[in-house]
């Protein structure tokens, strides 16, 4: 089966950076050290894919190849279907993925053009190739943490600590994420391959004999204000209540609360109380034990849940990591569930009225030296930004790259055109060994629509208006990106969500300095829009600090 | 209440003639010649805005006053949300109107939304400033029905007879429409009142006195081959039966067969069988009448189609115009109801595979000779198309225009550059008295997904996949369109489809040329490439003709 690798170093394949930016990127998304089933062409999340089928993928290659600087190639769901005539400062690649009228837009509709091969799940930045690995999910869940820490624990979280649990593929990124951002923690887990998993790649620093140890480990590195991650074996829904009734009985207090069980999937990702590990995985290869499986996994998210509703209640900041438990234990019959918020409206929603966001850019000479060049010039650019700084030390230090190096950083509106311009300037100078390529997430400030997730209780309501994704890739098209992106269904599935990717190249010309300040500001300031819109004030003041014009709010 | 008229002439109010045409085609769609009910700001089709209200109206006029030729600017559901700084080849302004994340893409949800000021229905040409009033309509029926000329009749109607029903809205187009086409027609309607309308804005010829004088009528002008219209009063589902039971017999039988009663609505579109028109409107009235009503129509439905059953299984060709009444006989037991095809799978797809389709333009000085000078252009440019001659005769003598003046006229791949670039030459060459602004319906060869109408029945299988028209979208702003927008519903409401608009001014300079040659190229091609894709042969001839690069296909 085939191995691929992003070409490295500063000779060109294509015709122009622009194009060759694409070219590697579109195989760096399918190294093996970056995707998890590439010989499928899986990226990540489920079967998020970087192109239709081997076919269409060398065609995509084979097409960037020869691409003008006047040309624009269109992707559909991950096959090339044409090539245009447009102009230098149009994007390079035009993409759309997994998009279906909503009528038709679930995955029944979905499987049937799949296993036809008319069709191709995108995911967010699988279908975008724009992904970098395990490194996007750790600043997202730091980016979390801190943003609690600034809401209710005046910026720092020293001395203080984080209950969780769950170490799977995302939840994992918990301890390295809560040790980021300067907490010590406890992650419960309950099967042991896990813990020893992320012991080994130092996601997590040790791990608990028992309750009892955990929490006094918690309590020598709170006073010690130590920020060290300690796994702890066992099943949360029995865990979490006995650590509840002592937390009320005037022991041990955590300060943040959440979970990453996935507790969404009550057939694979949830333990059922008194079950052990090895009857769990029976009962999931036994469809006929799933009813059975099922309802004892929701009964455990309830009691689960109830414990999250007293430590919230006992003053405790506690919030739903985007896993549905909430809602299982509602179902269930725990009428206040909801008592407690998701993490996008409690704590990115604020970073989204800055426009902050998985800004994230990648090295294409490969050289990981770049990369550490481009750290270092940020934290010269912004001086000031303590949480920027404490995150570039930390991932330079912890953070192994996969396939070409990259690096992730949240960064706002007013941030980072700074950051691309520099950048542009340092390939520009030859301070780098070859251009830079930006790009985001697709969950971000402007570029998405999620009821469920990133548009959970709008302020206004509008949750499921999706005319502001869809703005943002017309932006972006028109401020010249040199990839624009438009997906159906990423994070959430078919039918729950629309949103928007973009990637820009700086090649150190005048050309991309000046595409660079437009879209780099305009990606961003386009969700501070959206969030003003909504009528949140953050939002309204910086666009008012940014001198955005929107003219309905003057 | 206040009355909008587009300011003609050769003065600016805006900073260009790019802003000035956005600026005078967005107060054309609400003057009161072209919309439905100005008041509101509905233009056309139900509640299609062109504006979210009259504060958003006027504050679009103000942004577009003020709009820098390197600026866009952004409006969300008839909102204007905000300018950012883009380029000069770049779109003026970026629409997207009335989407919603698929889950939620309902009536429901969009009236909640509309009720508290939050959202607008867009539908397809009014929410995107390119409505030119019925000429439109009349041009896509003469369309369909030269199209089936073509196919059957080896081009020509002459002699011939279309046999139908309903003249409202849309229907009343279908004699005007014959008569273009050069048929001669019966249009059987049941109410007298819409027969005198039609009869008083020459859409119709005469009326017969009953079933026997419509066949004598039809008799003498199939002899005579002259294309002369006749409204027949009646009840379509008890004349039709009869006359195909006379045709069986060996009476005259008509060349083709479709229908325009709004059979989509069966309480308010479709007279049941025995009813009075007064009994019939007031059980519209009475809610407790709706169910008797609804299944009187519901069976009368089953009859109507059964008679066009009847003549298809005569040899006639035999269409449904969009109205449901297939689904509605079936939904009654007539099992085949889906034996003869819909009208865009039957006549308008051909046309869409040489991405033929509702090209117009406007004459921004407001003179109605510019328009009869571009006619006389379009004539000079395409000497062997008749088809396109004959049109362009029977428009200038019998469309009546409606504010700003408006030509329609279905061009495809090869056709529609050369005439915009011919308008913009004639700009230049001061032959025209101000800019020419150019666009088309998102009822069009790339632009749209609509599984119920304009993509229904793909060769394979493709129906629902919107990927396409946000494809067109991206594509259009990349090339250099003036406006460019993406809706949702337009057309079948609410989840059943996603459509682009786009719409370019020829200034007559030379940035304004170079955008021209690449967009009314690119957004025709982009239509034959989807055909192309989905497996039309006579698409991948027309893509081989114009030498399109499509990657896959080589
Ligand atoms: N942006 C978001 O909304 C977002 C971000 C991160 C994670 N999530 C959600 O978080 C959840 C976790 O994601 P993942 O990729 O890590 O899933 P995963 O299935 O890989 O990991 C879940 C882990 O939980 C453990 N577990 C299950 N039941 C348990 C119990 N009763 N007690 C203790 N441990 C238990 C499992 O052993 C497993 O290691 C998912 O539901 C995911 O959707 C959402
Ligand atoms: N692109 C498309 O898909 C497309 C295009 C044109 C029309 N249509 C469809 O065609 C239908 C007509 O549209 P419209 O705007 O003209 O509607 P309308 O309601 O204005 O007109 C319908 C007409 O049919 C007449 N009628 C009703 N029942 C009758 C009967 N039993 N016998 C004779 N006459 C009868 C009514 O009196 C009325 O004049 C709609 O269903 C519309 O959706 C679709």
């Amino acid at each position: 089966s085939r191995q691929i690798r992003a070409p490295r170093g500063g000779t060109l394949h294509c015709r122009s950076w622009l194009t060759e930016a694409a070219y590697r990127m579109l195989q760096n998304n399918l190294d093996p050290e970056v995707a998890e089933n590439p010989k499928h062409l899986v990226v990540y999340g489920g079967i998020g894919r970087a192109a239709r089928d081997w076919a269409c993928f060398d065609q995509i290659l084979q097409s960037l190849r020869e691409l003008g600087d006047d040309e624009s190639l269109l992707v559909q769901s991950g096959k090339p279907v044409g090539v245009f005539k447009t102009h230098p400062d149009a994007p390079r690649v035009l993409i759309a993925n997994s998009n279906l009228v909503p009528k038709w837009a679930n995955w029944e509709q979905f499987n049937e053009l799949d296993r036809k091969g008319l069709f191709m799940y995108g995911q967010m930045t699988a279908g975008s190739w724009i992904y970098i690995g395990s490194q996007g999910i750790v600043q997202g869940t730091y980016e979390t943490f801190a943003e609690a820490a600034r809401q209710h624990y005046g910026g720092s979280l020293a001395g203080r600590w984080i209950l969780t649990a769950g170490l799977g593929g995302m939840g994992g990124a918990q301890p390295l994420a809560a040790s980021f951002a300067g907490a010590a923690s406890v992650t419960i887990e309950c099967q042991q391959s896990r813990i020893d998993f992320r012991l080994r790649s130092r996601y997590l620093d040790e791990q608990a004999s028992d309750l009892d140890d955990a929490l006094a480990r918690m309590a020598r590195y709170t006073a010690e204000k130590r920020a060290v991650s300690v796994g702890l074996l066992g099943n949360a829904a029995e865990l979490l209540p006995e650590l509840a009734r002592r937390a009320r009985a005037g022991g041990l207090r955590p300060d943040l609360v959440t979970d990453q069980t996935s507790a969404h999937d009550l057939v694979n990702g949830y333990l059922p109380l008194g079950w052990s590990v090895a009857d769990w995985q029976q009962a999931q290869q036994d469809p006929a034990r799933h009813a059975q499986l099922t309802e004892a996994a929701a009964r455990s998210c309830a009691r689960h849940v109830q414990a999250m509703l007293d430590f919230h209640a006992m003053g405790v900041p506690t919030v739903d990591y985007g896993n549905n438990i909430r809602q299982v234990a509602f179902d269930q019959g725990v009428k206040n569930a909801f008592d407690f918020p998701g993490f996008v409206p409690a704590y990115i929603r604020p970073l989204f009225c800055e426009g902050k966001g998985p800004f994230r850019w990648v090295a294409l000479s490969g050289d990981p030296e770049d990369i550490r060049r481009t750290d270092a010039r940020l934290k010269e650019l912004f001086p000031g930004n303590a949480k920027v700084h404490r995150w570039l030390d930390m991932a330079g230090e912890r953070i192994a790259f996969q396939g070409l190096p990259a690096r992730i950083c949240w960064l706002g509106l007013g941030e980072r055109h700074v950051a691309g311009l520099a950048f542009n300037e340092m390939v520009r100078r030859g301070e780098l060994k070859a251009p830079i390529v930006i790009g985001r997430d697709h969950l971000d400030t402007g570029s998405v629509a999620s009821p469920n997730r990133e548009t959970e209780a709008m302020r206004d309501g509008t949750d499921a208006v999706s005319d502001w994704p869809l703005l943002n890739a017309l932006l972006n098209t028109a401020g010249g990106a040199t990839w624009v992106s438009l997906h159906h269904g990423g994070g959430v599935g078919m039918g729950y969500s629309q949103h928007a990717g973009m990637v820009i190249v700086a090649d150190g010309s005048e050309a991309a300095e000046k595409r660079l300040a437009r879209v780099l500001v305009n990606d961003c300031a386009s969700g501070v829009m959206r969030h003003a819109d909504a009528g949140y004030e953050l939002a309204i003041e910086t666009a008012k600090k940014h001198g955005l014009k929107l003219p309905m709010l003057r």
